[in-house]
């Protein structure tokens, strides 16, 4: 038996086992030819052959255009139970290039010029260490816990937020799954099916879909204009989201003035404001307060997060707002999945309580303002002639905009970069009408794999154009 | 100043600081009276005395039989968008006993005779330990990961399925936040406004409300009755709930030819089921394989957890089904909130890897069948003739009924336990309609603690006769 018949045959022998022990079911569809080829790590052939030894028993059957599917060999309808689920769903699924963009965020071959993440050598893991050994020696026991989250965790908490000029007592703290789980929580326990939720014309809001499904219309607003207060009053139920500091995906900070107006604004129409504060810690130059900070009406949900600062793995974020909304938020949680790790709670709670968060953080603008340096002067170098980009006091992201006659058709673009092994976000995703902007991120490659990245898709942009 | 009236000014300085702060809100309602004293940890007169000061200057205001709120010092109703904004929600609130349970559960200083939590002192505390120490060692960076959980560990819960009985490839196995973080995500992701859970007539799944709050209307149905099919045939959407072995709350096991029975129930009426296997490996002797050990047809979606045989803390629990729905519930926790602690799947890949897992659940499953056995004779000792209990084969529960003529008053009953400080839940927040059982658990205290309660609660059962 040749090298290759032996590996159709064990391929073929695996998916039988798969449909024999009904993991895969009756009228699935299997995964296409590419994804069993790479599953395998075989030629694509030798998945053709082995699918060919398949259909010949009647296991499988292909469907001309539609791909394989496993044999409804029960000659009633039993199996396609899970087809019907499936068109059910509240959830629209991901847009496709979201989803794209998620999976090749996984990819470690490619170089992530946009990804949200800090580059694994900015994590603090010797402080990591240091508290994960202290759990080690205290030989704690775990409960469920309080559905606002750890009480220690709450308490460091209220005490760092106080340097931020916000008062806090842990009644008013939810510990929550990263800032997105906050919004999450907040789409389900607070806002209701018809109401409104407006934000800044690009904003990272209008990359999410779970809104949409729980009935919730998501809607964009310059907040500074003159007609806003009139679009809001039409509204009966809404609620505001909006990203002041060092903004996802443009960079942009408000001044106190614009905060100032904006909680103005919001008080006047009645408004809700969930401030979404995730790159607040991350100011290169001390810079206005939250809004929450200005705020006495207590009209502000702040949301901040340990995800941009220490790692996203941990799944930690805060939420800060009126106690009886902060309880029965807590009340959903215990509801839902009865809170987070307390493991991540656990380290949070000792960098914060040993001080060793502020003096990380100290360290991390720094390596974070070398990086942005070296990111923009690449930019110029290399785009500078099509299009600019301010520059950000802080965050992850700087946000390049094309020339009108320079944007290249952006879908096409990414896909583009992406075949020459470079991940970026293109603006529209992010509700960008024009089309016409990047999200680049300083946060996650090293220098030298930013300047590797930006000459390849310097490239995928002269093809485009050379091309057409 | 005496101490009193310090402490006055004291309290009321601090409730004035919250209010201009804004973290309390015009209109807000404050705690009450005695939820202020204990926070303060002064007498009940001094928190009067201290409102009584906050009145005088018109920062706060009360209205007979409703409490203190504070002033809408505005004169406009800007203040009330939080009023407003809790009436939305699309969670009704947890029923007022199972939230007061919830609370109890969390103070230390009463006896738990309910608790579905493993003592403290029963969990892997050495193996965390070690799990922790070697993290630290290999100082890894953490990224938000695959939707569907960190591979390393599905691949070591693959191999761990499989002694089971269970075929599932890491492609057939979901991450979530617990159990209950499963059930979640399939409320959410596959079932529909106006489909029908079914689930056994007294159930776990009674005591949560978040499926009524997504339009899934739950209906107890006996699987094993005759005109099951017929009920089942009526629903054009619907899937089935079961937790087969060791029950919550009643400890019983379906055996073999239940399962079998109820899987061709649910083959003929194209019914998904959801299985909830969270103390499974909890068993004192080999009992039957999950239900979806026997699945062919891919029709059993299966739930696992760490939270009932190492800690609840984690938050880490399994779904295993077809690799194509698993994908779309990945797709929706990567919207909803980026999936679970990589710190917790990192522990929980260890305990699996190194066997860590399997020898301890060996050992603690002797230590709890010596205090199942312990429970089971206090309750005959001091409940033996007012009614019975069976025996249990493993997991946390006893499930003891009341003679018909012997039952208490069982709200009251639960408070009369609380008020001589010991928790225990009643039958009837699981549905069960006679309102004649108690779950007890053996899992959470000591052997010590057990006798002492159930002492308690037998006089909280006489009072209440000789009372009536």
């Amino acid at each position: 038996m040749s090298i290759i018949s032996g590996q159709r045959a064990k391929i073929a022998a695996d998916i039988r086992a798969k449909i024999e022990a009904g993991e895969w079911y009756p009228t699935m569809k299997l995964p296409t030819q590419q994804e069993l080829a790479a599953y395998y790590q075989v030629n694509r052939s030798t998945v053709i052959a082995a699918l060919d030894r398949l259909k010949a028993r009647g296991i499988i059957v292909s469907i001309q255009g539609k791909g394989s599917f496993v044999s409804n060999d029960s000659g009633n309808e039993e199996g396609v139970v899970w087809k019907e689920l499936a068109k059910w769903s509240f959830y629209p699924k991901n847009k496709a290039l979201v989803q794209h963009l998620n999976e090749w965020e996984n990819d470690a071959t490619l170089i992530q010029l946009s990804k949200g993440v800090l580059a694994h050598e900015l994590q603090p893991k010797n402080a990591i260490k240091e508290a994960l050994t202290a759990m080690a020696v205290q030989n704690v026991g775990f409960d469920y816990g309080d559905g606002r989250g750890d009480e220690g965790l709450r308490q460091a908490l209220s005490v760092y937020l106080q340097e931020k000029g916000i008062q806090a007592s842990p009644d008013s703290i939810l510990i929550v799954s990263g800032a997105l789980g906050g919004l999450q929580l907040i789409g389900t326990g607070i806002l209701q099916t018809g109401s409104v939720l407006f934000h800044e014309p690009v904003s990272y809001l209008r990359s999410l879909t779970f809104f949409a499904s729980l009935g919730i219309r998501t809607s964009p607003l310059d907040f500074a204009a003159n007609h806003a207060k009139k679009e809001l009053a039409k509204q009966s139920a809404h609620a505001l989201y909006v990203n002041p500091t060092h903004h996802n995906p443009t960079g942009m900070t408000l001044d106190e003035g614009a905060r100032r107006k904006l909680l103005l604004l919001a008080g006047k129409t009645r408004m809700p404001i969930i401030e979404d504060d995730i790159y607040g810690d991350l100011s290169f130059e001390e810079g206005p307060k939250p809004l929450k900070a200005y705020d006495r009406k207590g009209q502000v949900l702040y949301l901040g997060s340990f995800s941009k600062t220490v790692s996203p793995g941990f799944r930690i974020g805060w939420l800060v707002g009126p106690p009886d909304i902060v309880q029965k938020l807590a009340d959903l949680r215990m509801q839902t999945d009865y809170g987070s790790s307390m493991l991540s709670q656990f380290v949070c709670r000792h960098l914060l309580e040993t001080g060793t968060y502020r003096r990380h953080v100290w360290t991390l603008k720094e390596h974070l303002r070398e990086r942005k340096d070296w990111l923009l002067g690449l930019l110029q170098k290399h785009f500078g002639e099509l299009g600019s980009c301010g520059d950000v006091q802080g965050g992850f992201f700087i946000w390049f905009t094309f020339r009108k006659e320079r944007a290249p058709h952006m879908q096409r673009f990414v896909t583009a970069c992406h075949r020459r092994g470079v991940v970026i976000h293109p603006g529209f995703i992010y509700g960008e009408e024009r089309q016409a902007s990047i999200r680049f991120s300083f946060a996650f490659e090293s220098l030298e794999n930013m300047e590797k990245g930006l000459l390849q898709v310097r490239k995928a942009y002269d093809d485009q154009f050379v091309g057409e």
